[in-house]
């Protein structure tokens, strides 16, 4: 019986997703899911690739809370288009949260869509919003075990951004064992050691991205 | 319509919760609910807990994953009784779960239980498991504006862990508006600034706990 009770709101999240999708498509707007632990460096993540990306492509970003806008106030202050979504309690993004935001968007005028999910390694995994990419943020602080605690979210995750590389030294941090795990449940994915706040080693990661944003173009003009 | 799926569930919970502190009062167990993100440090705070205590209380642990058993090793490595919870993918630790960790416990022999909840921000807060007091764990590389975005953690939280604190010349943690915004959401509970790894700080907080451990025994003897 109780296992019954999320299919509904899954279903419904699934249809909605595919709703975004279609819209998104139309305009050609590219969704990167941007997920993480509370703290794990988000908003400085997402603000390092605008610096990066701002001169090739039209960004906006969609900011999830529990509460609170701190977020997109960050963003809005570097002149980027940021819609704030406050969950009121809910621990992810729903596809009905994004289709409000999309709303709010000028999406002719866009190529890309950061979504900043809520702070959490747990939720945000099962819920399609129409994206094009999920992709996580572990921060060094947080230890080289948790690809063993929470393995759903490294396995949907297209790639995975090591942050806050610059604190290793303060930290007791297992990069080989953390590699060796991460690839053990996703062979596939690139890990991309960056420290946002610093600019390091942010280039690479930004260039994957828009490697991703030039495939699903290509697509698009093919069909 | 939707707003009912979780009343269910909530109710159930709390109706096994109360079976549980009738059960842990029988035994007179006291119950510490521990909550933090994923790398907070919840697990070394455990052990240094344990150090501060253990001469005074006979002490058990209920660790709560997502996956793995890693956590529970840590502590059994201690001498140390432990359960391993895996919630095979629920973002907190529901009563039904405890209930069959207490089943697995020898409650005669033990003062306190510590439960490890899921590393999560957001789903631990609404789930009563039968504790006698949730606390909480912030993490300085986390981030000062945490309790803008996560509010009610803090305020279900009887006590406030801020761990890290040897990390602080490393990150940009404003601990002045830290303790403001805690304030604010929470007027009554401490805030004890800890480095668990190195022990700094725990006398303190180990005390608080002690004294709530020893007032929930008053009252018992006072019945």
């Amino acid at each position: 019986m109780e296992i019954d009770l999320s299919k509904p709101i899954l279903d419904r999240n699934e249809r909605l997703a595919a709703e975004n999708r279609a819209e998104l498509d139309k305009h050609g707007v590219f969704v990167l899911d941007l997920m993480a632990s509370p703290g794990a460096g988000k908003t400085s993540t997402i603000l390092a690739t605008i610096a990066a990306l701002r001169d090739r492509y039209r960004i906006a970003v969609i900011e999830g809370d529990i509460a609170s806008k701190v977020d997109a106030e960050k963003v809005k202050a570097h002149g980027i288009p940021a819609v704030q979504i406050n969950t009121g309690g809910a621990c992810h993004l729903e596809s009905d949260m994004i289709k409000r935001a999309l709303g709010a968007l000028p999406l002719d005028e866009l190529d890309l869509i950061i979504v900043e999910n809520v702070g959490n390694l747990v939720c945000p995994t099962d819920f399609y919003l129409g994206e094009n990419a999920k992709v996580m943020i572990l921060s060094v602080p947080e230890g080289h075990d948790k690809p063993y605690k929470y393995p759903g979210i490294f396995q949907v995750s297209e790639a995975v951004i090591l942050n806050k590389i610059d604190t290793m030294p303060y930290f007791d941090f297992d990069e080989e064992e953390f590699t060796s795990v991460v690839r053990s449940l996703n062979p596939k994915s690139p890990i991309f050691r960056i420290a946002a706040t610093k600019g390091e080693g942010v280039d690479e990661w930004a260039e994957w991205l828009a490697a991703r944003i030039e495939a699903v173009k290509a697509e698009a003009d093919a069909t």
